[in-house]
């Protein structure tokens, strides 16, 4: 099915061309915390260290008051994913909704997904200055993407 | 007032219909995480146990190191949500910008509202696998509306 | 450019009078999130505690097991704001797309983001009763966007 065809269907998507750009980053950034998800749960199994007294006995081990450290790496690239998705989930949408154009929508939600999964492998890996770099840089994209907004909605003059 | 007396009131609600199926699971998981607020800080008070200084001061109690049990579990919910409800809210945007029908919509975020409140619970009352199971079928939802997203964009062939 | 001109531009900003309003919130909101992060770098620096282990040999310190008691601070600030704007975010968005006023958005979006600083402000300076009562203020200004949501949406009689 061509664009054409779906914009008769969706009428969105005719007056928001930037929207499909937003899905693939959506999507490509729920796969990648739904991965981390995946990675902690093994991590937590393959080390046998459980704080939540259920599930120490679901899988009958004693209680622990920590978590393993790779898990609590995994906890941490979750934290600082919760810390940065949600506002970089909102200032998108603005930025669909205010009409972005598909092109520059597209180089700026990708650069995004791209620098936040290098930024948890480099987490997960340990690597610094790198992590700090990757945080930094996805931030700067969250800024652009706030300028440009500020810009279409008509507030920056 | 009908909903097409509505549609000439607001210009989204005729070409958006889940849109109010969206205002509904919003509001409806907005009432969960409000309600997890009130249990912590009922259970805080009722334990006597506040980390923070200026709410032992407050309440003219010692500083403790940690949270109390209960605390620790309402905290353990609120993480959980943290984690998961933002990817749902930025799913379920997209996938109502896109045209979805109101009956998938209704369908879809229903499922996930019932699933997280179910999870919510079981995570309190501590029994597993029941929160490890509920916890994938919610994610199988945002999957769900994942898919259907991309089909709706015209980003799967 | 007068906001005429840019309507001609941008469809949605003909259709959703308050999305300039929900830019501007975002955008206030984003700083500070920004302005936390800086402060917790700047309070972990100045401190020279570094519980993950390639942050303390960047630095040439020894790893410590936990924060300092500010950048503690700082965390829970980030903790409170993770838990809170993106119920807000999504309730703000689609209260956009339900058609809102852009006076009666102005007034909540700006009530909201003027609540939230405060609150920050006085949990890093740690009074206590005010950081209980802006964050009660805070999640009343969001149930009043739920409550409007719901009447627009024709979801309330």
């Amino acid at each position: 099915m061509n664009p054409t065809d779906l914009t008769s269907l969706s009428p969105s998507l005719a007056t928001l061309p930037a929207l499909p750009a937003l899905v693939a980053a959506l999507v490509a950034l729920f796969a990648k915390t739904t991965l981390t998800s995946v990675l902690q749960v093994l991590a937590r199994l393959r080390a046998g260290v459980f704080p939540i007294p259920e599930d120490a006995r679901l899988l009958r081990k004693k209680q622990a008051d920590a978590e393993a450290p790779f898990v609590r790496r995994c906890a941490n690239v979750w934290r600082n994913d919760t810390e940065n998705l949600p506002l970089f989930f909102a200032l998108a949408v603005v930025y669909v909704l205010l009409g972005a154009s598909a092109e520059a929508a597209r180089l700026l939600f990708g650069s995004y997904v791209l620098l936040r999964y290098a930024h948890s492998a480099v987490f997960l890996l340990g690597l610094q200055p790198w992590r700090a770099l990757l945080y930094l840089s996805g931030m700067a994209v969250c800024w652009v993407i706030a300028w440009k907004s500020l810009l279409l909605a008509g507030l920056m003059g």
